[in-house]
């Protein structure tokens, strides 16, 4: 058999941003992709969510990008479920396809296939997903503000812990949480000592452990879904006493990801995004470095770049 | 009703071993005990294993000790079990005695009540006493060296780490473990990599978890049993990716100990020991602090003391 040339390989012109250096500047960047093959699903994107680990992916933060990268492809690509991605066309497989119920918004629903998937993982596998649980969520950003809201959907008493003072009203009155602990505060933490069955940390900087595994019961579980670029401090008695975890998670699998969903459709769970175009895709990483957004960034793909929607769409 | 006067709380005299600064040097201390009441049971000590938390409390190594000392006793009351201790009558509730079956021999099973609940406890609560399992020991001390033999009795394919690669021997010929790495060695690591469900850590020195937590599979479970005075560093993502957990855990429950020893009697499970007088106690604490030992020092409380065990027992 002879060898396919790469233009066999993948025929078909495709289009989307890529940064080609640790700057992370993101600009139009032209490939091509595989032919819709026959156990391939091919389908417009509408919406994109852009999450922290696109802005860790465009810098090399973790160390392991390799350019040009273009973000939500690159990074996790076998995990990643298909619709966050800011082609304009994409084939997938049809098992890594996921269905929206009729009444989750796809917009607002985007984000949830990645930060919505990341938190609701690891509270039913580390077994935090009963009712009547007390889970704290630390840090209210993207992966913090669905975790509140699933938590909540889940029976939870919900406490975030957060560094600024300034989003207890935030968290109580709109998110619907139970209480609130400026993580700096060791009063405040100390009220809440061996109170909690499990923690979701959502942070990606550099912070203690040891005051939040203090808030934990005995046989209680920290998880981590925020990746700092350097290691945490551990103090191995604040594990030993009390028997506690702590763990880590990343994202999930497709069957559980179709689950979530589901789930966040009949409990009304969506994300609190800020809709953009692609030329303020820059701007918004930027914001995002900053923790400048309420939660996340969604690109109205389609609306944004109709020209090189219809000229790529007319090729194929 | 009239407060009852120290000596009606503590009518009986008693006698041990007691450190009265961090030098840790143990010297003969009479103290008082309670009569033995309704619930109790009074019993004669013939054999006191020595662990590394008692040279840890006697020299205040974590902080917390309070003087006199008497190791066995101060440290972790409530958890430990009675056998564990070198007075020479004591009194226990009678639910807090462990029942010896007839071929479990005194001395070699005196310190299972402490190291072998230690490691026993973590693999039966973190799933990883099931046949078939893949467990490397990390550290081949006091506890190392019994975590390898009920490992190995639960049917796991057992992987030493050590530091020593003067321990290789030892650890495949004499205790039955499969393989043996020297931590240091990364191409001995990386042979083994994504091999393992769970790791017994038994060390009490600061030590880098990153090359272990690469040895564990996905849903791999690190358990820290052994307590260094300094945090240790845990990279996010090597927890984050592959969904893996560092967690703890501290001796066990005294229905679970009685499960340990009568499971530690069926398979012939004891501790290696060097059986040593009370006079020597000092010399073994210097010994333990410099691993000099294999693998469990057990003092001979009846023979070593007899003058002053005779006088204890005839004032009651």
């Amino acid at each position: 058999m002879a060898k396919k040339s790469p233009d066999e390989v993948h025929p078909v012109k495709a289009f989307g941003w890529a940064a080609s250096d640790p700057s992370g500047h993101l600009s139009p960047f032209s490939f091509s992709r595989r032919a819709t093959g026959e156990e391939d699903v091919r389908f417009k994107v509408l919406y994109c969510g852009i999450c922290h680990s696109d802005l860790h992916c465009i810098k090399n933060e973790w160390g392991f990008s390799t350019y040009p990268l273009l973000p939500g492809y690159i990074c996790f690509t076998t995990y990643t479920p298909t619709r966050k991605s800011i082609y304009l066309i994409m084939v997938a497989r049809e098992r890594y396809i996921v269905r929206f119920p009729e009444n989750m918004p796809l917009d607002a629903g985007a984000p949830l296939l990645c930060a919505g998937i990341t938190v609701y993982s690891p509270m039913k596998y580390y077994g935090l997903s009963e009712p009547g649980m007390h889970i704290a969520v630390v840090g209210l950003g993207g992966l913090g503000h669905v975790a509140v809201k699933f938590a909540k959907a889940f029976g939870a008493r919900v406490t975030v812990v957060s560094t600024s003072p300034k989003k207890e009203e935030e968290a109580l009155k709109r998110l619907g949480a139970d209480s609130f602990l400026v993580s700096t505060n060791m009063d405040q933490l100390k009220k809440e000592q061996f109170t909690l069955d499990g923690i979701i940390d959502t942070v990606s900087a550099v912070h203690p452990l040891l005051p939040l595994l203090g808030l934990l019961k005995a046989n209680g579980k920290l998880i981590l879904v925020g990746a700092p670029e350097k290691p945490l401090e551990l103090p191995a008695f604040s594990v030993i006493m009390g028997r506690k975890t702590v763990a880590g998670s990343n994202i999930g699998g497709m069957k559980e990801t179709q689950e979530m969903i589901d789930f966040a459709a009949k409990h009304n769970i969506t994300a609190d995004i800020e809709i953009i175009k692609a030329d303020y895709l820059n701007t918004a990483m930027e914001r995002l470095a900053k923790g400048d957004v309420r939660y996340r960034f969604v690109i109205d793909i389609a609306n944004s770049v109709a020209d090189i929607y219809r000229e790529t769409t007319q090729r194929k």
